[in-house]
């Protein structure tokens, strides 16, 4: 299949580029340094259409056979999709990538030696890592957790995962290293230590942090907050969450966050909400732009289809300075039901038209400045010269409203002007 | 009418306790000093039975004439209910006791004029403040936040009126001063400086443990979450971010929570899990023991009717060293169609034999300690000898890994079995 | 202010319209009478942005002072807006329009003395009425209901209010008549039979279908399904919910739906299902054009400002046939913070744009046909001449299914290339 | 295993019954006969405990191996569980009971050859069949539906498929027929004619219909409605919309419904609501009594373990006349966690012992009598001789109403009185 080009939004090619032109400068900067776009390993190379109810529908030529064969071709497939699609970057979790072996040795050997396939393939395409990841949710010995886990075994098998996938991520020159704890939290109280629980994830994170610095790795650790499911409830529930476990255990300096818009409705947020709750606490790392499915209490991780909704999330994004070691990660599957290697391409073309429409708009925002000149208005009352209300004690405060016979009047908020300009962008 | 009495199970009296023996000695304190019941001023006297679709459905001869005198009047019909219900705390805000006046000076007048009623009405009872709080989210200046709000006059307001209700829940001894920040939040990020507003949020904060520190006030300051409604999004979302937030403004050592059912609900979780999370960061303080309705997305603010969720709620609670310096306020209301005065009475004898029911179950499973020793059973491998999990570096944990050749195997995590003993209790 | 016109797309007018060419002519109508735009009463000229935590916000010059001349004003009001706005249509409660008496009698007495103002300024304006409504939700009377009151006297109130509305929509040349049901459903099945009150609300709405046709009311009768808000659930849940109910009782040929988005998402369901649905039995009738937030669980109404998702919604339409007698009424409200006149304008202005850029996107979905025919590809199976899975005997299916040894292979759904054709409308 | 037996509520021993004395006899029956408590197949001895996120956790002896062996293996284990439950029914899926064949004709061949073990096994315990069903899920043929399929032999294998379901459900002498739609709905209106495939559901189901006649299928076909997942939107989404479908299609003399709590409150129902509408239209059959979490968005399908919720549920049931063919099937499945068999014990025990307590306390309140006298006093003045409510036209009533100067007062709806009396039963 031919590379997807760029050929502008009167094209009638399905596979081409109508808004992604990835070398047009805004903001300074050409449009890919901006989005930093990336394919995933797992839904689009692994995913196989089973669901809770049904069996698999897609059959891809590297599923099944030798396991290392499969894993090599699947590398061959994988680099082939970065090529169509001109993507700068991809992510993978270790077992995406390579097998589980028959000890904990022989699975870690299996994530190195594909590690080396996958070395000389990015050193043949140009094609990066934005970051590398362990699974340490799907195998059974992680039915109960991995650092979390009751059995210490299965905390230092976790380790040793961490370590290697940490590791490869680090020879692979992975932008940042990503945590997702999808069985680190509860299905039931009954039986679980909460607080024992949090200091073993806390434990657990202040060691990779203290490897990640022994061994050189300059990106951030990410971690990556979802709610629940698998788990009833996941302890890096949302952003704020996980900010206060990290000052928890001392840890906010050197992690940081992978925020994905499913996971946030699941919290009951929109996907800037987290955005900007990064941004104020200083930890946002990179973004996952799958969508979910606002009346489905589940992770559907599908492409991104609504320019409205991201131009906000992107909105956010630039305010907080944009994406540095961090880009904007496909965490999304085609249906069930497109079980055509087609499918795949035209998803991702759509995705990533989608992030491009949405990126310029927001920064047409940013560059307007009407909505910034809007938000610096509404609070100019508190940049007075000698205004008293952050100085001085309740006491002082008080006696000076007093004084002053106060009688606040209330200021429109002006949201749906404020919604027509973000509409016409 | 006559004040409720304990009647023991068996009684046919509608208005009796089966359950609520205040005298009980269970777990080596009588049952009143583990629940301390208190009634809610506002949904009990203030509260009309207008929704977003209807005029007020309830009238109470207190409601309407000269506003002073309808606060004395209220104040009376108040303190004879905690009669009657023979419950030791009560709870309010200042603007349910007291009207607002013409200007700020004026309405602190007011609600130091009604304490002064309370003051006396106190001593002449026994009942006691559990805590009170300020209404900074009803009148229209408080339309876009108190001290989040973009105008410094209205945090300079917000100042004053805390200043002056923290004041009077001093006076009258309460055992804890409550903040709610319903309109601490916002609509629309696109007119929102959201890590301004948290910053003006975590100075008024401050300000008002500074305050209650110089005026010698004992108890503690407790932040009530809730995730929406009114606002949009609050910042309060939930425990854990109320510790963050804490944790960013150096506040943890002074402020704990005020958690509710129907608040843990809306945010996703259930009520156990928000006092197990506050027990794990040590910020428990007090409970709002109402029930929201799971498959509404609103406050329905109920009385609580469910003998086993609320088992598990006290569960946690007593696992945290139970109730200190907090109580179980009955933030509920009755329905809008339930106008007669005796229906507020049949809910709160309800209500408060569920808490006793509640609590009796949760002492008799802490008693027999079946789950107590599940727990410690299934996290027992984490207390060898030697073990060297939480020992080492990275790199040492997963050289002892591959050198053991771990091979974890899973183990039941005996959830149904568990839920039986609940059950049975 | 002056009225607001079409300056096309790159127009630096806030207050003008972009995309909204009322003369514009696509599928063969001018783009006015596709859309039928409507300005409702309620939200724009009684709201006072109270919530439940709040008290007024917004007043307007009619509000307040003597009612019947308060009511004068706020018609005076209303016709200005609708100039202002250009749009063709408005719709109203009877108790928007002109205030409750003393009496039923005086009530009604109110309802037609204002219905005669409408009349005049109809006539001097061109302006329409689209519906008409009556309120039997707001007054305590309704607490429990108005055709399912468990008080007969209630129904009786009912029937004559209801009368006198639909008579006075007849007068106006409304176009429909709209019964919405927000009291009609329960707090708790504890307290009531639900089967009659299914039977008195099937008997109400057959009083009403033939008082249509007694005075020749050419329209339709409308039911506006919502699941919940402000009952915890009424009767007219949803779209195929109210088309079993009419069913039940023999209505399906004289009643039709005015479906909400708001409402449709409360329902669990998108705006588009319930249009389909609505479209599948032959029930649509009009739409209310708001929009809601997914995450929130009540009736937010806000103006609508997302393309793509009207486009679905308005593509379901079209293929439907469009609307005849319906249209688009803005059943919205500008927020409570949005507290100045002109918000009022910006909101419609800008509602109104987003709604002429999904119906043009929508036409041109329909236009190009890519949709349609993927459609009609994908079932053209079932067109086989001599294809017997739809004739014979579910014995003859099976038997001919085992005799040619069947063996169906799935195909594509192509859910995403579907997508990216909607993306790129 | 030991037989499990009824021990009294003071029994410390686990796995003994403390509240189903099955020979106790309540209004007029044995507990036995009300309950008709039913093991389902598939959650107990096909469920493995993989989930979206992980694979298998559970192995049973009888999984592996040749496919026929186990599952005569899984009968043995099947009928062993029903003998120490001491349960009288069962339930089942054909892909349940017997594998899938190379073709279809095998495939029926193999679900007769294990259907006449079941009846050797029926015969030796006097467990009998509650329901029958078919599995037009899970296999990929299925994923764009069974009779909603674009594909007509698909259609037409799913005849094949019921025709020998419902054949070998009538030769095992089942209770009832079920049939759940999983796939029969879309993923996206984009690809879908929802219109059509409503019609191919609705002739497929008459085929049904007409067959179970044919052969002297004595039971009644049931549907299960489910609104969501695996499909984003299941045409069979509740009951009332269940209804709507079968009146529309003519088949609501022949068909029935088998609702579920988890299903409920996926639509945003409770329980007792679905049963209270299914009982208003006559359509009431069986119930599965699992329990779902409301505040996750998927089908947990947990056992039932909170008494007052199921009370609500039963007292409906018991008001509708109670179950007549239908019974309580334990759709409910141990936690990927529980991966001990005793643990499906525990589970069942519990299960069993919280219906058996719900229903004693729903039939007490049916005894008492004071919820049904509180209903009727409410709905009295409806009965008064001569009322002119429901008799007349609209204007008749209108006319009466105003002559008679109609004042409804407001009446208490006494919910929080009527809620202790179920809290006390």
């Amino acid at each position: 299949m031919p590379t997807v080009r760029f050929e502008g939004p009167d094209s009638t090619n399905p596979l081409a580029y109508r808004h992604y032109d990835a070398d047009r400068v805004v903001l300074g900067r050409p449009l890919r340094d901006h989005l930093r776009l990336a394919v995933c390993y797992w839904h689009s190379f692994v995913m196989n259409g089973a669901d809770p109810f049904g069996a698999p529908t897609i059959a891809r030529p590297w599923m099944g056979g030798d396991a290392m064969a499969a894993a090599r071709a699947k590398a061959d497939a994988a680099f082939d999709l970065f090529r169509v699609l001109d993507v700068p970057f991809y992510t993978f979790h270790d077992r995406d990538i390579a097998p589980e072996g028959d000890t904990l040795a022989a699975t870690l050997a299996n994530t190195r030696a594909v590690g080396e396939v996958l070395a000389e393939k990015q050193a043949a395409t140009g094609v990066k890592l934005l970051w590398g990841t362990a699974n340490l949710f799907s195998h059974p010995r992680f039915m109960a957790g991995a650092a979390t886990n009751p059995d210490p075994d299965v905390f230092a098998w976790s380790a040793a995962t961490v370590k290697t996938a940490l590791e490869l991520t680090h020879g692979l020159g992975g932008a940042n290293y990503v945590m997702w704890g999808g069985r680190e939290g509860y299905e039931t109280l009954l039986n679980t230590d909460l607080k024992r629980e949090l200091d073993q994830m806390g434990r657990f994170l202040a060691l990779v942090v203290d490897h990640k610095h022994r061994i050189g790795f300059q990106g951030p650790i990410l971690i990556e907050p979802k709610p629940k499911e698998p788990s009833k409830h996941q302890y890096d529930f949302d952003a704020a969450t996980v900010y206060g476990f990290l000052r928890h255990y001392g840890l906010e300096k050197d992690v940081k966050l992978n925020l994905e818009e499913n996971h946030a409705i699941l919290a009951g947020h929109t996907f800037e909400h987290e955005i900007a709750v990064a941004n104020a606490f200083g930890i946002l790392g990179s973004l996952d732009v799958n969508r979910g499915d606002p009346l489905l209490g589940w992770d559907t991780d599908q492409f991104p289809n609504d320019v409205p909704q991201l131009t906000l999330a992107f909105h956010e994004m630039i305010k907080g300075g944009g994406l540095t070691t961090g880009g904007l990660n496909f965490d999304a599957k085609v249906r069930r039901q497109s079980i055509d290697a087609e499918d795949l391409v035209h998803a991702h073309v759509g995705g990533i038209d989608v992030c491009a429409q949405a990126f310029l708009a927001a920064a047409r925002l940013v560059e307007a400045g009407k909505l910034a000149g809007a938000v610096a208005e509404r609070y100019a009352g508190w940049d007075r010269p000698g205004h008293a209300a952050l100085g001085g004690s309740l006491e002082e405060i008080a006696a000076a409203a007093e004084a002053r016979a106060l009688a606040p009047s209330p200021r429109s908020g002006r949201q749906e002007m404020l919604e027509n300009i973000v509409a016409r962008a």
